[in-house]
Formats: structure tokens, C-alpha cells, sequence
């Protein structure tokens, strides 16, 4: 049936093509309709272009006039980069403004929705909302919170391990799980990994999909910058790039590395690096979602802190035993089950001949 | 629609209720049918009594003349405990026979079909020939390969320990994830643990399921016969036991455990026990089916070895952690990810608020 539900549907669909793209903003969809008869469509494509609304009411033209429009976020009442889509609502005729879910910003939350109704404008807010926070999950728990979604990645055979005896780890899981993991670099503001990683690996972590993909910012934990200047991430300069040291880091070094043009060196006010103090700089520098590939040492850190929002786990159909292999929890831990972490799963599904397991932690432990 | 389908699944279902009690007997089931209406149905129960189909047809009693009968397993042509069921059916004055599979012992597969035809009886063999096999998959397994079918079991937290550090394994799984354990218990015919297992968790090893259940055959490998006589398996005489020691093994400590009624020792022929004779004298012995619970070093000799038919891993949404913290695949294994062993996923299930994978390797490897 073309009911309210259906148009807001369509809204949250057009949303969802472009999750990813539009970081630091959020992805929001748009339709307006008029008698039963859709007038215009619009998403917000990536940031300083208009937003869904004014892409929808464009293509409206004179027949937003008395019409509906369906938008899954809040329009905006503030001055920004676009003018504010709550007066571009008031200026189109609009009658009636269904808004899935509000602005989850504190400071602005209910002020696009004040300034329409105080127009005498019906605006009914709250329809489907669950499906419209969840489009923008990392950013709704940024703009809550003030820190950034952290998702711990991790590849492990059916016995638990992330690697063989050698440390190789190349490949455990499929090609499907592969692509899955560049579906997800696409989707987070920055992606982390731990020196070990860069010395043993040599990764370019970039996003590379079919149709091409968006670049998080790569960031590297090296407490005594112990990575090569030929590096895979500091030579290619296709993603801007940051590597985290300790305050006794060689300052020779340090110049080297921030010499390539998309680098930054952090000297953390640490010896070793902090992760809580990390999560602080980059809640302050807007990188509102983490995507954290490991290795060990790295995992084991986050979740010892309770530092992780999901831990995306693919496990691939092999078995590699072995008393030198490493699971990716393998520090740390605990001496009695009773005290271990506990988590839920969210979701198991089949993924290529791999299983993916979302978990996340439970609500009254994180 | 009441087809010849309909009545063989009806058929199955009465085999599927018995599953794990008619051991070392298949589970069987049978309906007779005449004209539309069904006048017996019958389940063989445990060994020694009645087959199936000698139910259903005395059931039936005058009704089986020119009825029909659909079996889920070829009618056995032999005197055992029982007079055969071919012949059971030929004087019942049963026009037709549906067979879903032949049995699969090759020394008698096909007589009691022979034998049936020979009285001018219409058999039809195949009718969901693949739910027969599937629901007696042991018994299949062991008549055609004359091995047991080994199933190793293990329960491990989301980052693959199924232990904490100290060795503290209780408990990591949720109650439904060890209620079906038990159930496993109760459709195998032998359960093994390694000594350590004893000596740590001084298990029980029975079925404890709601309504009861059968006790597998309880089997220690036990190299020098280490474990106390004060060990529950040994005090406990619900269950078989055999304790399987090496050729230099203490006699005195097995004469003590040979004292215990309910218990033998088998001395291999070698220092350490070996799997593949340990393999060979279960089935000499007609233990179809073995249900392997651990520890690791148990499950990584298996492993290594290849000597398992399914992998059933129960995981719960916990986290570890640590060094010394124990995989259940922990010794031996790979250096290299590409050496690993290939397996495939068959099952994976939510379980209480576990996760059940079940895995098989690939046929081209075992």
C-alpha cells in the first residue's frame, strides 16, 4: 500500500545508496509527493553538495506546492556550507514534512523541525525511525557520544587462529570475505593498524572495490616510528595518513615520515601509546568511526580497554593448529572464564565458504 | 497430497524418534497403508526387540492382505534376534514394498529385496533415499567403511579459548549448548577424553538429558595410566569404560582398574597410543561412532591425524583472552595459511545465546 510508510521506505533506500560516501556527514534521503504522485527524489551525494531535501524540492519545482515530503533526517537550520534545508522546506509550499528521526547533534536537535512548525508547517517526526538511525549508526553514536564507533576486524580459521606457526596469514579467509572488508574500510572515517602489521605485511589499506570506493584515513601505531620510509601507506598517497608515536620517538624520524605530503605524525604525551588518549584526538579531529584490522597486539588492546563497538569476525573453513599461531585476543585475557567479556552476537551469516559473525558488547559492560 | 512421499516421510519421522536408542541397531520405521487409510505404523526400539515392520504389520494383523508397506530401511533377510522381516512381510500378503535404502552392509544389501521379488512382491527402492541415509549416517558410515564416524566436539569463546588462562574451562558455553551435548552423548556409541581431562575436570561423561538418555561407551586414553581411581568414570558404574594405555603402562594400576566391573583397559602395542590402532580396535569391537570431547591435545592429534567425520564447535559471545589460554586445535598445525586443512561449513545455528558451527572436511581430503 502507498501509505506513509511506503514513501519513507523509498527515502531510507535512497539513504542507504550512498552510505560511505558522504563522511563526515550523514546519509540522508529524500522524496517529495503530491496527490499520490512522486515529484521529486533526492539523496545527499558528498559533503558541500545540497542535500537530499534540496535535490528532491528542485526537481519538485512548482508542484512542491501544497505536496509532502518524506526526509529520514532532520533538515538542517543552520547556516552551513548549503543554506538551511528547514527554510528551503518553508520557501517550496510544502504542507506536511514526515522526519524519520531528529538531528542526533545535542546542540541542534529539534531546531530544523521548531523552525518549520513555527511556519504553521504540520511536521510528524519519529516515522521508521529504528531504520534511520541505523543507516547513520557510527554517526548518531559520534554525534551521542563525542567518540568515534570503533569496529574491530578480524580473519581467523575455524580454530581460532589469525595466523599460521610463521605468523604468514596470507590468506586465510575468501575472496567474498576480502571484499566485504573493502565494503567496510568504504564505510569508516579512518582505519588503524599497528606497526607489526606495516613491518610484517606492508599494507596499502586502502578501499579497493569494483566500482571504486572512498579512502579512510590510514592510521598506524607506532610507538617508537619503527616503520620503513618505503612503506606500502607512507609512498602511495592516495589516503591521507597518520602515524601515532610516544613522546621519545626519534624526532629525526618524525620529520622524515611527516616529509610526504598526506602524512601527520601524533606524539602522543605518552612513552606507550594510550588508546584512550587516542580515541579522544580523533573524537577532536571529527574521525567519528574506527575501523581497527589488528594485528593481536592491537586487538587485544582495544578489547582489554572495552575500546570496541563491533568486532566483525570471518571465519574461514581451515584448520591451522599449531602452538606459535595466534588468536586474535591473545594477550592479556583472563585466568577464570567467569571473569571473560561478554558480548552478544548480532548477526551470523554465510559469506562466500566463510561465516561472518557481528558481536557487540553488552549494553551494561560498554 | 497423500502420495507414496507422504507416507515414507511419515515413515522417517518414526525412524528420526528413536535416533541414538536402537544402537548398535539402525533407526527404522514403518507404515502400512490400504486403500487410503493407514492400518499400522512401526518403529524398532532397541535391539532385541521387534524390527519395524513386524509392528506396523501386526498392527495391521488381516488389513496388511494386498496392503502396502513403506520402510525406511531394506527388510533384513536373516535370523538374527528377530526372524527377518522379508519374510515377515511375504506372509503378511503385502502387495507392494517401499524402500527408501538398501542396507548398507555390502555382505547383506539387496538379499531381502531379492528375497521379497523372488514371491512375485512389487518393490520400489529410493523413495527419500537420502533422509534415510542421512538419519542412520553412522550406521552407514561404519557398515561401509568399517570405522566409527568421529565426531569431535569442542566450545570455545568468540576469540576461539576453550580454556582461560589458568585452564578454568567452566563454563564457556550457555546450558542449551550442553543439553545438546548430551543429546550427542546419547546418539553416540563411545565418548573419549584424554587424561587430562580427568585429571582436571574429573568429568562424569554420562547423558543427562531432561527425560534420560543412553550412555555411550566411556573411553580414557590414558598413556601411563595416570589417572586416580577415585575418578568419577571409574566410581561411576552407569557407563562402559575402557581405558586405553601403552604398552609400558604399570600393570599393577591396571589390575586396580580392572577390579571396577564396569571397566577394561586396552594395552595397545605401542608406547604412545596410536589413533589409527586405536581406530582399527574400536571397530573391531562395533563402536560405530565416537564422540571425541577433548581436551586440545587430544583434538589436535585427531586433527592432525585427519581422523574425524564431523567438527561440532559451539561458540559463545565471550571474550578471553590471553597467552596462555588454550585453541582446541593447539599443537602441531601449519606454518604456512595455504598447508592448512580444508573444511566445510554444513551447519551453523544460533543455540541459546551460542552460535553451533558444524563442519566436515572436504571430501577430496578424508
Amino acid at each position: 500500500m502507498r501509505d506513509k510508510q511506503f514513501y519513507m521506505h523509498h527515502a531510507l533506500e535512497l539513504a542507504r545508496l550512498t552510505i560511505g560516501q558522504t563522511r563526515p556527514n550523514p546519509s540522508v534521503g529524500a522524496v517529495v509527493v503530491k496527490d499520490g504522485i512522486v515529484v521529486g527524489t533526492g539523496t545527499h551525494m558528498t559533503p558541500g553538495e545540497p542535500h537530499a531535501e534540496v535535490f528532491a524540492l528542485e526537481q519538485a519545482g512548482e508542484h512542491a506546492k501544497d505536496a509532502e515530503i518524506f526526509v529520514t533526517l532532520e533538515p538542517c537550520a543552520h547556516y552551513g556550507k548549503t543554506p538551511p534545508c528547514a527554510k528551503a522546506i518553508i520557501d517550496s509550499g510544502i504542507k506536511k514534512v514526515y522526519v524519520a528521526t531528529l538531528d542526533p547533534n545535542p546542540e541542534v536537535a529539534g531546531k530544523g523541525v521548531e523552525w518549520i512548525r513555527s511556519e504553521g508547517i504540520d511536521v510528524e517526526v519519529g516515522l521508521l525511525e529504528d531504520e534511520a538511525q541505523e543507516i547513520n549508526n557510527m554517526f548518531f553514536y559520534y554525534m551521542k557520544q563525542r567518540k568515534p564507533y570503533i569496529t574491530l576486524k578480524t580473519a581467523v580459521s575455524l580454530d581460532g587462529k589469525m595466523t599460521a606457526n610463521s605468523g604468514d596469514s596470507k590468506w586465510i579467509t575468501s575472496e567474498s570475505s576480502r571484499l566485504d572488508v573493502h565494503l567496510n574500510r568504504h564505510r569508516h572515517d579512518a582505519i588503524l593498524v599497528g606497526s607489526e602489521t606495516v613491518l610484517r605485511d606492508d599494507p596499502l589499506l586502502t578501499t579497493r572495490l569494483p566500482h571504486g570506493g572512498k579512502n579512510p584515513t590510514r592510521i598506524v601505531l607506532d610507538t617508537h616510528l619503527s616503520i620503513p620510509l618505503h612503506a606500502k601507506l607512507l609512498q602511495n598517497q592516495d589516503a591521507k595518513t597518520i602515524v601515532v608515536c610516544g613522546k621519545h620517538a626519534d624526532t629525526n624520524k618524525e620529520d622524515d615520515i611527516k616529509a610526504f605530503e598526506h602524512t601527520q605524525v601524533w606524539r602522543l604525551d605518552q612513552e606507550r601509546v594510550e588508546l584512550s588518549s587516542l580515541v579522544t584526538q580523533l573524537a577532536d579531529e571529527q574521525l567519528m568511526s574506527l575501523y581497527v584490522e589488528g594485528g593481536s597486539t592491537i586487538h587485544s588492546a582495544f578489547i582489554q580497554e572495552r575500546l570496541f563497538n563491533e568486532i566483525h569476525l570471518y571465519m574461514a573453513p581451515k584448520l591451522i593448529g599449531g602452538s606459535m599461531s595466534k588468536a586474535f585476543y591473545n594477550q592479556f585475557g583472563f585466568d577464570e572464564v567467569s571473569e571473560s567479556i561478554r558480548v552478544e552476537f548480532k548477526t551470523i551469516e554465510p559469506i562466500g565458504d566463510d561465516i561472518k559473525i557481528i558481536a557487540k558488547p553488552q549494553t551494561e559492560e560498554i
